[in-house]
């Protein structure tokens, strides 16, 4: 039996986004008081967004909170509907606050130079020993369980799961009204509360009533607004660039046995691919910032400038360049920055959006990607890239677009090496 | 003669509060771009309101680009007005960029356990070996010395240091409406742009038209509520409270020549009350926070339990409490909280608003405070208090209001001292 | 019993103010759909206002949705509280909607010019022979009496009567956001959602939990500026003195046998006091504006001459003027203005705001006002104004303002009288 | 030589929508004045869609203002940039003020059934005898004539007609946003600020630099969302066509020698087709709605009837019907309304979108719709639809929707000719 009950008065948060966050439930007082919770704080939502935009310093925290918000709402307009169970109210509210609880600093770039998986980590600290484990356990046993499953979407119930995880769930419709706000661009914004009212439970999954779908088309164009405008800007890529070729650094001198006048404790088990879940949660942005700060008086000349880079926002210019149209000048830049003794494997770096981990709208081209239906007034469900003219232009276009960045500031000293640096440049045309 | 001119194309911020900020001038550009303004970035605006108020994670970046552009906008309004001198208009915005440079982490805290001060450290950076001091003199070789006097407000001509320093100066604009903003409360909004509009220079102030004095009381108002409601909020005046009793733990132990598992190199200086210049710009908001992760994991029992309490948001509670009117109670308290093994001095903690750093309307009370004056249409002038009901009664008011701050789960823990700690909660009235 | 119940699927009203207006009962879509509700749309909410803010424009249809919405909300948070009585929300919900319907076009000058009475009609038309009697009857025969009685404030339950009049009721909390968002001043607004949150039922009158106190002053501090910068516009003044005068004019031409061209059948009954229901709510804007369109070709000079200058804008001067400490003026300017063959009881009037039909806070002033009571943590109330410094600095200030409206244009027009015309613009010192 | 400055102090506006719409010249100032501008006061800008959204009663004026302060701030982003010439300033600023100052009351309703063209009125009114007219002239002889040729886009700078006259205009910019606000519907938003910034002028019209290309997609949008959600909202059309029923049912008993209780003397010359410029002006929509107030006694069944349903918003239920798919039942249809006593001309209507005035982006497909050209890198202009996927997506869709609208109330009575009736509603499927 679940030991948790109603809270005695209602606890609310001031939002910007939501205005106010309500929790009743004594289980979400708890959770969002364990330390691993609190921990997001420490972990802003858009990565090195902030160089680009200096409003985006918000953390994870928010935006869980925000999650839990809204699922919080849906759950309130689903009540007494049928297809809805009302006892899994608690479960998709727990998953919804914890979806991205195992989420680290700057994550895309840890994963992509370390190989780690933050869906991993969500599970470990769900199941692991961990204060949030604790508090799901006294709900009954197998309840972190079934909350990890939501969050991993293997779930037996599907409706519960796309609540949180579809192309027109609470994280996205989170995520896009918040990154908006802070930013303070002028896209992100649909009406969200006309969409909670046209969401229907039906069978495995939520669907839009037909007469909601300009509010939909909305919601899929601010998106798509966002993407280009906000997630993949290149300034912002450009940062993220830097950061992870910081990181790329300190594991390569680890490896080699380089002495660090700083030495990266915290780093150490990750870089050995070895980190346990208390090694995990010790790393947060102010972890990483110590180092790179520290880092700047490195011996090491390119951990160092690097590490300058970033905390000042030297950033690396972008210059469209697609690969595959032209490898004979790719291989002789890469010589090139050798001559010029700028180690390309961090001073000439390709990078793709279609790497970056955002999609707008694709219905089937992954399984997980459910697409969204339409409730039709005859009862019938269409997918809404077939009912949408705007929707089916934008769907499944994978617009990659390849940039190469470099240090422009080196290229145009030409104190050394000043002609390897002009056929650079002439090559880059810069 | 000034190196710097005009950029070739104009540069834009996003920001959420005045939508863009428009920077023309190459001077101000480089001066961003300098290490100790990207500093900012890592150092909140609002101390440790954010946890209380979700949203507050903006840093004093934000906020020192937000007052540059509301200093150019008045400069606009200004230009070819009778008492304008369009000579000093490069040296107000610099000086609005720069007003905060000197502010460091929780500045507050800092300020009042290591006996610094940020307006010395913000002459120190501007006067100083600093990235900024190179941008500045090659404006004119006297250039720095009148910035930093503008900020001080001991420059001549009174005119400019109002703009950025009196009861209603860019500064106060700007973070009334970015911490409502991020915040997302209700208060802190008025209606700047007419503000702006009936702004006058005149003589040695900044005057405002009397058919603007409705839009002023409104911004007086706005001030009045965002202090109760958001800057003297109990809940931040708590993670305050023990952020200081950590800093003050630390300086004590390294007093007492303990042994730290995880020495506190940054603090060195800072705690012999000799930082250097370059010690104090190594400190920022990550770097505190990365000693207070490790610390917690320190043999010291109080400071371990200070920094998980600040880290994990376990703070104390707040009982109003007149020390005045209780003095015996005090002092019964602070026999009854040693007999319980709680340090007084670092468990029971009194707290009063008027401590803060923040005043609302006081005309005449402390030389600086220059007023506000209304423009009468007969050309005189008249001080706004006299003119506005609702600042008179508001002005001058010193609401102090006294708070006591305990760890009320360690009083509730009755497994040792029970008998201590039922008496202190008795007292308490807990 | 009631023929009513809940409508198959809720309505929705798309509402700029509060997002959107929802109806679940057919009793208040039967009330929204009948031809004297509906004439609500051709009645603007603020008269003249528009001449000066040319955004406001909205209708009491409008606001009277969005008192009915506000009232909706604040049931949901009185249901299951003591002291609220769960039976009685149709009726409050019914009240508030129809609260203003016995208002008039340009209410506030009819009723002074014809001593109409607006209350007076709202009672005819809820008990008298109307599509909205027949709506009302069909709940229970005294339905229509009870409505009647709590828009009256008869009603014997005072907690019902307090909820859309009093200090602090779903009237004044929906014009004042409405009204600031239509003419676009950045006043009028406050957080209403935590106004709502800590609003009580207690005995006969609606309370405010004292940690909701910050919100409450906010809020009269709204109105407070709401009436001094829109409602008392002496533009808006200027604009009803006219309007007031064509009115007196018509009225005074018919009862001396003048022979219209255009006749005011619409108004004989009004001019006579005799106006039956029907008569009555015959009469909206268009009708007026019509009236007033096809006078500007009478013969009567006068009525003419004050016709053109409403609908095309040509208002009068206003000019600061206290009769009472200028009454020698007052009376050599009634005599100037006679020579100068300007009728001075319509181009020489005299107005005065505490006229007008708007009150900020004054507790206790009128029996009908009921204060505002916080209620302590203790249990008691406390009345608003002794507990916040601010409200207490402008509760019951009665700044009455005095003012003078000519026509500045026939004074400064030297053809005809030019040495009366001089010596009354020496006078006035215009 | 023109008679107009600069004012001595700046005019303001509170715009809701712009905040402030500025006026320094002089000559604006008098425009404003006049009665034919004052009469747009009492046209509302979205004819009949106050009857769907409450909120939409805004009037001309409002957006007239608009559209002058949107072209006044292109004209400050243009100065000094090479292909603008500043003496077109006050002349394009005029023809923004004055655009649609043709517009009668419902205008699309009477140019439907009366054949009138608002853009004749408009030069009418700018070339004619008239208040307008008489201060255009003091300019100087030409200019009234370069302002209504502006406004008919045959002026010879093309640049300056594109202003006012494009596929993103000042106009389209102001109304998109204006009719959003005051709607209250989430869509509409762009970011204004940032197209005006990357507009520029370049030969003969307005381009857009590249890298704006994502603040055009989402204005596109924007006008995309708002026409389907707000401009073709079926009862919006369904007051419309009422409105039109009621026009064309005048206009035919006017023509059979009907004889009116209440004469439409404002109506008989633009029965006749033979409508003075005087008489044109007379109309707005007091009057329009005087005489349908009083025709609902008059003793013409269909007049009265459908005069009751406009003003109570009795409106007629739509239904999808394409006419080419069921010509069949359109005449079965026909004949059964006859039966049941239905007036078919009056009582079923068929309306298609495609007739509305509104169009979203189609580039090309009319000579005066001048698509809109990206400014690329390179300097060459290239078509927006050709570099935006979203835009091509829904160019030149003409999306007809076909409705057909009925008395739902007349049909379900089935008093008589019940099973006429009952055939009916088994074709139309209600």
């Amino acid at each position: 039996m679940s030991k948790y009950g109603v809270l005695a008065e209602e606890k609310v948060f001031k939002d910007p986004v939501h205005r106010y966050i309500h929790v009743r439930d004594e289980l979400i007082w708890e959770l969002i008081g364990t330390k691993e919770f609190q921990r997001l704080r420490r972990i802003r939502q858009l990565g090195t967004t902030y160089v680009t935009f200096h409003g985006a310093e918000h953390t994870r925290f928010n935006h869980s909170l925000g999650v839990y918000e809204i699922t919080r709402r849906m759950v309130e307009e689903f009540t007494g509907r049928p297809d809805w169970n009302d006892e899994e109210r608690l479960l998709v509210l727990t998953a919804a606050l914890l979806h991205d609880i195992g989420h680290g600093p700057f994550s895309h770039s840890f994963e992509k130079v370390f190989d780690t998986d933050h869906e991993e980590w969500t599970r470990s600290i769900i199941l692991g020993d961990t204060e949030i484990n604790d508090v799901l356990s006294q709900v009954r046993p197998q309840f972190p369980k079934d909350v990890a499953d939501v969050i991993e979407k293997t779930y037996s119930n599907k409706l519960v799961t796309s609540m949180i995880s579809s192309q027109i769930d609470a994280d996205r419709m989170d995520y896009l009204q918040r990154d908006a706000y802070y930013t303070g661009v002028s896209y992100g914004h649909f009406d969200m509360e006309r969409i909670l009212r046209v969401m229907r439970p039906k069978e495995d999954q939520v669907v839009i009533k037909n007469s909601g779908m300009h509010a939909v088309e909305d919601y899929i164009m601010s998106r798509y607004q966002m993407y280009w405008q906000v997630y993949f800007h290149p300034v912002t890529r450009s940062a993220e660039v830097i950061l992870s070729k910081i990181l790329m650094r300190a594991k390569d001198l680890y490896e080699q046995g380089y002495s660090f006048m700083q030495e990266p404790k915290h780093f150490y088990s990750i870089f050995k691919g070895k980190a346990s879940l208390d090694d995990y949660l010790r790393l947060d942005e102010a972890i990483v910032l110590y180092y790179f700060q520290v880092w700047q008086e490195e011996e090491d000349r390119i951990l160092r400038d690097l590490c300058v880079r970033f905390l000042n926002r030297r950033l690396f210019k972008y210059i469209e360049f697609n690969p595959n149209d032209r490898m004979d000048d790719w291989l002789v830049l890469h010589d090139l920055f050798k001559q010029a003794d700028l180690q390309p494997d961090y001073y000439l770096v390709l990078d793709s959006s279609s790497d970056l981990p955002y999609d707008f709208y694709r219905p089937g081209e992954e399984e997980e990607r459910v697409p969204i239906h339409l409730l039709m007034p005859n009862g019938r469900l269409r997918e809404l890239s077939r009912q949408s003219d705007v929707v089916e232009a934008i769907s499944g276009k994978k617009r990659t677009d390849h940039k190469l960045y470099v240090p422009l500031d080196r290229l145009e000293d030409e104190e050394e090496y000043g002609e390897v640096k002009r056929k650079i440049r002439k090559i880059l045309d810069i």
